[in-house]
Order: structure tokens, then C-alpha cells, then sequence
């Protein structure tokens, strides 16, 4: 099946803006409300959203094998479950229905009335129903910030981080989509010379820059996903903020890893970004420092050329950015995180995310999070309204953007937008 | 709403063997496959299954108010999303039916031909889909038992673990309910006194004798449930068997906690015991040994008196019965842990499960693995016919049962049983 709707050359009849994520190269997929308050999934060309539940049914789709209702539903998963042959028939479609060569549509305008809309008539929903939510910590300058804070540079990278792509399990409930906010989360802590914990709202609220990918139906218990084999199983990947509190993690992490102080809120972008599109920023991972097992071993590029960038918008005031990183730097691929993920056996499902885990640059001014940007605080970040951050204060709104760039053509994920709210009062 | 299916006098027209888990003071649910392929919730009375989508089809649920497919579903989910109350008037209608005075359905032989089944003419399903599992480690035993192997006596406990119920999130796509085997996972571990990884099977295959509740839609994303309220949202609770690879485990779980150690299978008993059936077997929990934050104090008794045990069957052989136990030892209650869970925001939602974590007791014959039991391996167990174990070998089965008995009433929890197979072979 070829990847026609990547044709670089292609021209949309819909305005997109000359800096825009969502060229006609794109075609990424989401959720959306509509102004009729019927759910529907969608894709979205410039600042037009498309509703491709309206297009099937009008019969835009025909000849690709699809049920009637694929469209019609609030969540991504039975599409993507349909399989990488499906995605890519439908994509190629979409670009042949915009292509500014084709008037079928562009010239119904009773057609045009149902399907398209703009983004201030929409409103975006999660995705997929998540069903697992896996957190990889993948990248090697996070892990190493991270290690040399806690333990000294000497002991940054405990023994096991090159050999194998350390990850934990996640909550799935709280994953939230951009623009929901989320409340200042209140635990345990034990301060400072503290014999005994206190109770009351983390004083260290965080944002961890990363990626997410999304998964089709892959495996059957017990059944590994060879290495070289996962990619076809990847759906698309999202921008992932995994808000953090720094104080409730660092009291209850040990020993069976991160709890309280993650499962509050973890915010995706909204438009699914398929791997497909991505095909053309295709990049080497860095190479590895240590041998790997066979089954970690993979050929050609696996890891992609996403330039990724995190703000800080204080109430009222104009944003900051504060982070400039990149995808590129994740020492361990999602390849190999997927094979890795399945060599015990365990089972990935239609809907299931993996994020990358904080992905930190190899200069200061790339790192992934407020801990490591702050270095635990003592280097407090400026403000352009000249305020100071070392963690984010209440109804600050962290901003995560990411987009790929080369000959001309710009594929990007929009953004994940939060704004971090005082501690719930029960009414 | 009284808890009238309670009643300790009542008698079932259904045959119910003296020792049976499943007298009509048990009424639990579960999802099955009957003899016609069709995907049914029900309940069991005796060694008797009961359709209860057939039932509320013909009528026997009037007054009630139920959706039409309510039990025509393939899980539980929708059912235990419409609260206690709607529980509570279901289990007590279904004994009001079973009712050894009820002649309705006891003497509609046509109806009972719908409505009734053997054990072997049905399939027991997973009962829920459960969105997010979460793994607890309240055991003190057992925290105190792992401590002091890793870190000797005196630093058994962390210093957290008395001040909050630790946890972690599992892996939801690898639980499976009893009678489903489970291939021995492969992966990387690091031979002792070796400097680097190895690939190959796990050589510390385990069980952790658990029990895990199911919850209903309890709070929004940001409210905490007060530890008081907690029961309101427990629907009921299963018996657990989370397999672990202690090979596995050793080597990846630092910083993050157990991944694939874990993820490769969990296996749960099917029919879900309400937490109203065991309201009878309340029992206080261990005094608390520091003083709680106060969101963790809770009144009257928590916790159930619940006998444990398991057994380790060789292939072809008689099965031994290796550890007995009791729900009651858990140091932190289902309130505490929900309370926990929850007071960041987290939100719980229908068919989320919560497992207890090892269940140790006091005595090295109630120990709840085979970690600990055989400890790390340095005292093997005889089995019945002649063979020792110290870990579990290929095509070894476990299971583990569950009941409580006060005044001549037993409420059981049958079993979960898994075989173990020897290492998946592509085919």
C-alpha cells in the first residue's frame, strides 16, 4: 500500500495557513463534538475540521472496507483496531478528496455544510479509550539528570538502565485531553529533616515533556512482538504532558515505583499523528553505549525528527517558552520498547499508550521538566512578565507543541494545553 | 435498602451441597458462555448457574429498575455502574426466587429450562472489563518477610510503609480469569556475580496469593472519596493470583518498580462475591502500629474474616496445599487503600480493580508466596508426591480458594486456577 497521501507536492481546495501543523500532508485522526453535540471522528486539514463519520455516509469511502458506523463512534479504537492497511486506504482517500485538483466535494456545497467545520464550532475528546498506559523513561540525558541529583553523577545511570528500556505501569483514568484542567494535587509528603510526613498540596508540581504512541491489536498472550515487526503496530503518537508532583513522589516511589504523584492528571494532545505521516523524518537513534540482547536489536531508523518545545503561561500574562528538545534524543526507540514490552508475553490492545518518558535534550536549556530545568529548584527559570518559576504555581498553563520540518513540508501535533487549578474544595 | 438476601435461615429449592462457597446467601456475579454460545452475566446457587438475562427477560425483575440488556452484556460493568442500591434489590430478588417457599420459577419447567445450567454446560468470562488495575502491598508480614530478605531485618519495613498503603498500577490486558494457562515468561535477568544480562525463561516463577475488590464509578478526576465513603463504591471482590518472575523482577525494578516481572499474567476467580455477602464476616483490622494522617482514619471494622489457601498441583498428581492465610491480616483496609488512591484526584471508575497485594500471616505456613515460603529458595516444600518445589515448575498448577464461615454459614469464592505452560514456541 503506498503512503500517496504523503506526496509532497499535493495541494489542498481548504486555507492552510503557511506555518500550519496540519498541512494536507498530514491527515491526522481525532475526536470531536460537534456544534450539533454529536460525536463523530474527525481529521483536520489547516483550520478546518472534517467530519468523517458525515463523509462515509455520504460515500466518500466506498470501495474501502469499512462498517457503516466506523465514523460514528466516540473513540478511535475500532479504526484503529480495522489495522495499518485500513489507516493507510483511508488517508490516501482523504488526501484525494482535498487534493486541490479534485472538485467532488469541494464543489457540493450541501456536502461541504455537513462535513467541515471550524475549530471554535468543534470541541476535542480523547482519542481512544485508553486501556493500558505504559510510561517508558527512555531517554538517556533524563535519566541521567535525574540519577546525578539523587545519587551523585558518579551513580547517575543505575546498572540496568542501558541494557534494557526501563518503563512502569500508568493510570489510564486520568489521562485527559488538552485543554481540561487539572486541580493541584494534595498527599503525603515528608519535609526536610522531617521524622514524619505531613499532609497537604504538593509544593512541587511538574510537567514532564514527552511523546506518546498508540497501538492497534498486536499480540495474544504469551506471543512476543519481534523487534523488527512493531511499527506495524503503532498507530500514531501524541504530545504527552506526565504532570508530576516531585514531593509526593520522592516519599512514596520507593520500592515499587511513582503512584500518587502521576496518577492525578496525564494530558495528551488531541490529533492523533499517524506513524505514516511521519514516514519522511525518519532519523537514526543514538547509537547504543553498551551491547544489547538479540531481541532490542533492530534495523534501520526507528526514531523520528520531532522538534519539541514546552511554555509556561502565567495567569493573565503572555507565555514563556522554556524548553526546546527533540524526539531524536530517546536513546531507547519505540521498537525496541515494544518488543521489550511483549518478550514476557503481555498483551498490547487497540488503544494502548506508550509514553516515551521525559524527553531531555543534551544542553540545559532541552531538559524535559522543571526539576531538571530549576536543577531541583535552586535556578529559577525567568518569566517574560518577570515572575520566576522553580515548579508551576496555581493557574499557570503549561503548553507542549511538537512538529517536524524538512523540504518545506511542516507535520505537527498541535498542542497539549493545561491549566494547573488550586486544590479541589469539596462543596 | 435492608440486606434481606442476608438472611441466614433461608433455604434454596436449588440443590446446595453442606461445604458449597455458593449458598443463597452468596449470590454472586459473573459473566458466562452458555451451551449456545451466548454471553450471559449470572449468578450460581449450588453447583447450579443462573442466566439472570433470561431471568429479567421473562420478567422475574419487575419493579427493578434495569435497563432491557442489562445481563445481556459480556461483562459487568454497565450493571455495576448503576450503583448499591440497584445491587442490592438484584440480590435480594434472586433470593426471593431461590426461596425454598417460592414456587414462580420452581415450578415453570420451561422457564427453568431457559434459566438453568450445569457447571459444565458454561463457560466461565473474565467478569469485568477492568479499565485500570491497581496492586497494593498492605501486607505487613509480607512487606516485613520481602524487607528483610533484601535489606536484613532491622530495614525490613521502608520508612513510608507505616504512614501510607503503598502501590503500584499493573497491567489490565494480562488478566485473565481462572482455567486460562499462562506460557513461563521470558526476559532479562542478572545471574548472580554476573556483569552483564541474560535472555532466556524465568527460573523463579511465583505466585502471590491475593485478593482483589472491584469498584463502581466513585469520583470525578480531582475529588478525593472520603475513607468513610469508601464501601459505598466497592462492589465486591475476587481472589487473586499475581504471578510473579522473580528473576525478572530483581533486575528491572529499580527505580521504577516491577514491569514485566508482573505483566505477563494475572489470574482472577470468576464469580465476584459482593461486598453485602460479606457483611457478616467484618472484622476490625491490625491496631495501627504508627499514628495515621488523619484522610486515613476510618471507623469501625473494615476488614473481612476471609480463610486463604493455596495449593500447587503437579502435572498428573495430587495437589499440596502450600500456605493458609486470611484477608483479615491486612495491616491497610480496602477504605484506607481506596482513600489513598483517590485523595489526589485520581479518578475510579466501573470495573477498576484493586488487588490487596501478598497476603502474609504471622507464621511461616501462612506465608503468601513461594518467595517466602521457601525462602528465596533455601527451604524447598515437599509436595504430596515426593517432589520438591522452590519455585513453580512447567505444567505445575495453582489455586487458590476463599470463604468465610460464622454460624454454620459458609460464603466461598470457589477458586482460580492456572496452569503453568513451558515457554511460548513461535509457531
Amino acid at each position: 500500500m503506498p503512503l500517496s497521501a504523503n506526496n509532497p507536492d499535493r495541494k489542498s481546495w481548504l486555507h492552510v495557513d503557511k506555518n500550519s501543523d496540519f498541512p494536507i500532508q498530514n491527515i491526522p485522526f481525532g475526536v470531536f463534538l460537534t456544534r450539533d453535540d454529536i460525536v463523530t471522528i474527525g481529521t483536520r486539514i489547516g483550520d478546518t475540521a472534517i467530519d468523517l463519520g458525515a463523509l462515509h455516509q455520504l460515500g466518500y469511502f466506498s470501495g474501502i472496507p469499512l462498517t457503516d458506523d466506523i465514523f460514528l463512534q466516540d473513540t478511535l479504537n475500532d479504526f484503529i483496531a480495522d489495522g495499518r492497511k485500513t489507516w493507510r486506504s483511508v488517508r490516501n482517500r482523504i488526501a484525494e478528496i482535498f487534493d486541490s485538483n479534485n472538485k467532488t466535494l469541494k464543489e457540493n456545497k450541501s456536502h461541504k455544510e455537513i462535513v467541515l467545520f471550524r475549530l471554535d464550532e468543534i470541541e476535542m475528546q480523547l482519542p481512544v479509550q485508553i486501556g493500558d498506559y505504559t510510561d517508558f523513561y527512555s531517554s538517556i540525558e533524563h535519566a541521567t539528570n535525574v540519577g546525578s541529583m539523587f545519587r551523585g553523577p558518579e551513580n547517575a545511570l543505575l546498572p540496568n538502565w542501558l541494557h534494557l528500556p526501563i518503563a512502569y505501569h500508568g493510570r489510564s483514568s486520568s489521562i485527559i485531553p488538552s485543554g481540561i484542567p487539572v486541580h493541584r494535587p494534595q498527599g503525603q509528603t515528608l519535609p526536610n529533616g522531617a521524622e514524619l510526613p505531613v499532609f497537604g498540596p504538593s509544593e512541587l508540581v511538574d510537567f514532564e515533556l514527552e511523546m506518546a504512541f498508540i497501538t492497534t491489536v498486536a499480540n495474544d498472550l504469551g506471543e512476543p512482538i519481534p523487534v523488527n515487526e512493531v511499527e506495524e503496530y503503532i498507530f500514531g503518537l501524541v504530545l504527552l504532558n506526565d504532570w508530576s508532583a516531585r514531593d509526593i513522589q520522592k516519599w512514596e516511589y520507593v520500592p515499587l515505583g511513582p503512584f500518587l504523584a502521576k496518577n492525578f492528571a496525564s494530558s495528551i494532545s488531541p490529533w492523533i499523528v499517524t506513524l505514516d505521516a511521519l514516514e519522511p523524518y525518519r532519523v537514526e537513534s543514538p547509537k547504543p553505549i553498551k551491547p544489547q540482547l538479540e531481541y532490542l536489536q533492530y534495523k534501520g531508523k526507528k526514531s523520528y525528527d520531532i522538534n519539541l518545545e514546552v511554555a509556561i503561561r502565567p495567569s493573565g500574562a503572555k507565555e514563556t517558552v522554556v524548553s526546546k528538545s527533540n524526539f531524536k534524543y530517546m536513546y531507547w526507540n519505540m521498537s525496541q520498547q515494544l518488543a521489550h514490552h511483549t518478550i514476557n508475553g503481555c498483551p498490547v490492545n487497540s488503544g494502548d499508550m506508550m509514553g516515551s518518558g521525559t524527553i531531555s535534550g543534551p544542553t540545559p536549556d532541552s531538559y524535559g521538566s522543571l526539576l531538571e530545568l530549576t536543577w531541583k529548584g535552586e535556578k529559577p527559570l525567568k518569566m517574560k512578565d518577570g515572575s520566576e518559576r522553580t515548579f508551576i504555581n496555581d493557574n499557570d498553563t503549561v503548553i507542549m507543541r511538537g512538529f517536524c520540518e524538512k523540504d518545506g513540508t511542516r507535520i505537527g501535533f498541535g498542542e497539549v494545553s493545561t491549566k494547573l487549578l488550586p486544590v479541589f474544595k469539596r462543596k
